[in-house]
């Protein structure tokens, strides 16, 4: 992606959720403070930049998409916000600021995560984008919907506690919870965005879920490798925690050297599926390099 | 209600409910075995029956609102076993069973409430009951979404655990918490399914949200007497639980025999509202006086 233009999303991204996140100047105020401090901490938003991208590459008007990558957003917050809970993972330290739970009490983290994923429902329920289309706006939460819930991200993460227990999670294992976990909102970016745009051949949606599930699962090997290289300064949280806790990773699974390798066997599948959408579709390119590249 | 008419739309919540909650034979079971806990469990279902009264109120096919009957349950059973939580509110027993976070672990019962909030919204996106209104699918969409967010019902539960720590609660707070805690949730009921009518006259509207809102009131402060002068056998949990944590309830600002005269206001102005939509709505009638007059 040109500097310029990833910069044009981010900062669009960061205007559009200010504006949608209630202020904590009306009640209930530290409500709306926690909810505002989990989803406005410093972060890349991956996730608002690929549905701009998709959009770009489709040529839908960004405008039209704007609710949907809030809501993405929202939910990836929320997400992050009830993980990070003394019950679930347990930490203290995310983004390179106190955790929710910290910087406020367990109840209320609780609640702002469970308000920011009914935000997100409401915003793309609600986004003036897609005033004079109600069938596309009903795609977009459908997408949305089941990405998020007990088959998609919910069930990922449930499956990735469960694999904490067990000595025996094989690289198939591993791919389930990942496609889930991490996989599933990467992938519902792109659809959603694929569901705002006025008429796509079959082929084009095929191309784009192939691109969506190999840059998702790259995403998250890349996560792995860097749980391993960086540095916790870069990280923003705690680095080799997936070490300490003796986590099934693709390192740990395949070795340092090979996961780096399918990272990028990823990487070239992704682009590849791009061919067909030609020159629009270079901000998305330039976002997979990001995303595989990255080095926090 | 009459009584065969309470059972049928009791027995048709059970099944659609049963229907779309995803069964314990997929992964993650565990996470699958905890939603189906959670939400069927033994209760009364006010909710969906408001749905379906209110749909029989105005001529409206059962069919066209069972996703919305479903989803207001589901988010009922989510911010159930949510509030249950340790560092929510701390109960061991919810309708005469242990809770979901007692009778599974508490990740597991914050993964399964989440999921449960996101499967309601799937549903409304999905059900086949709207799927040639995709303008009414949105509206309904809108009312659950804004009914149970930050300036609904979460953000009703966190004033009310903010308020626990007040001794200064007046009355027009804790109509301000009930009217978002409660409240928020049985109106959604009643004009989710005024979404899903064709059309419906401005009066007709307004008619519905005044029953809506004294009738959701009148729940509240039921459910407050109830607290004192009903046995925990009958409530399924712990009698004199307000009372023991000295918390700001009707009876306790208004003395219990005021309490229950409110009560009784409310429900009066809850029926007369009722008056325009003739014998179509005798089944609302008798719900709102199930809801007044309920032992537990």
């Amino acid at each position: 992606m040109e500097p310029n233009q990833a910069t044009h999303y981010s900062q669009r991204i960061e205007h559009v959720l200010a504006a949608c996140l209630p202020t904590d100047d009306r009640a209930p105020a530290r409500l709306h403070e926690a909810m505002r401090y989990g989803a406005l901490s410093p972060g890349k938003r991956v996730r608002p930049r690929l549905v701009y991208a998709t959009a770009t590459a489709l040529g839908v008007p960004l405008s039209r998409v704007d609710g949907a990558a809030a809501a993405i957003e929202l939910i990836h917050a929320y997400s992050l916000i009830h993980d990070d809970l003394p019950a679930m993972d347990d930490d203290d330290l995310r983004r390179g600021r106190p955790t929710t739970h910290k910087a406020f009490d367990d109840a209320t983290a609780i609640l702002a995560g469970d308000a920011l994923q009914s935000l997100a429902f409401e915003i793309v329920a609600t986004h003036g984008g897609l005033d004079d289309r109600p069938a596309a706006r009903v795609a977009v939460m459908r997408c949305l919907a089941a990405a998020v819930g007990s088959r998609g991200m919910v069930g990922g993460q449930a499956l990735d506690m469960a694999s904490e227990a067990r000595t025996d999670v094989t690289l198939e294992d591993l791919e389930t919870i990942h496609n889930l976990k991490t996989g599933a909102l990467l992938s519902a970016c792109v659809m959603m965005a694929a569901s705002a745009a006025d008429d796509l051949s079959a082929d084009v949606i095929d191309c784009l879920e192939i691109f969506a599930q190999r840059i998702g699962l790259a995403f998250q090997v890349r996560d792995d490798v860097l749980d391993i290289e960086a540095t916790t300064e870069q990280l923003g949280k705690q680095q080799g925690a997936d070490l300490a806790h003796d986590k099934a990773t693709y390192p740990a699974l395949m070795g340092l050297a090979e996961a780096k390798a399918f990272a990028d066997r990823l990487y070239t599948e992704a682009t590849a599926a791009l061919d067909v959408l030609g020159a629009p579709a270079d901000d998305l390119r330039a976002l997979a390099a990001e995303i595989v590249k990255r080095d926090h």
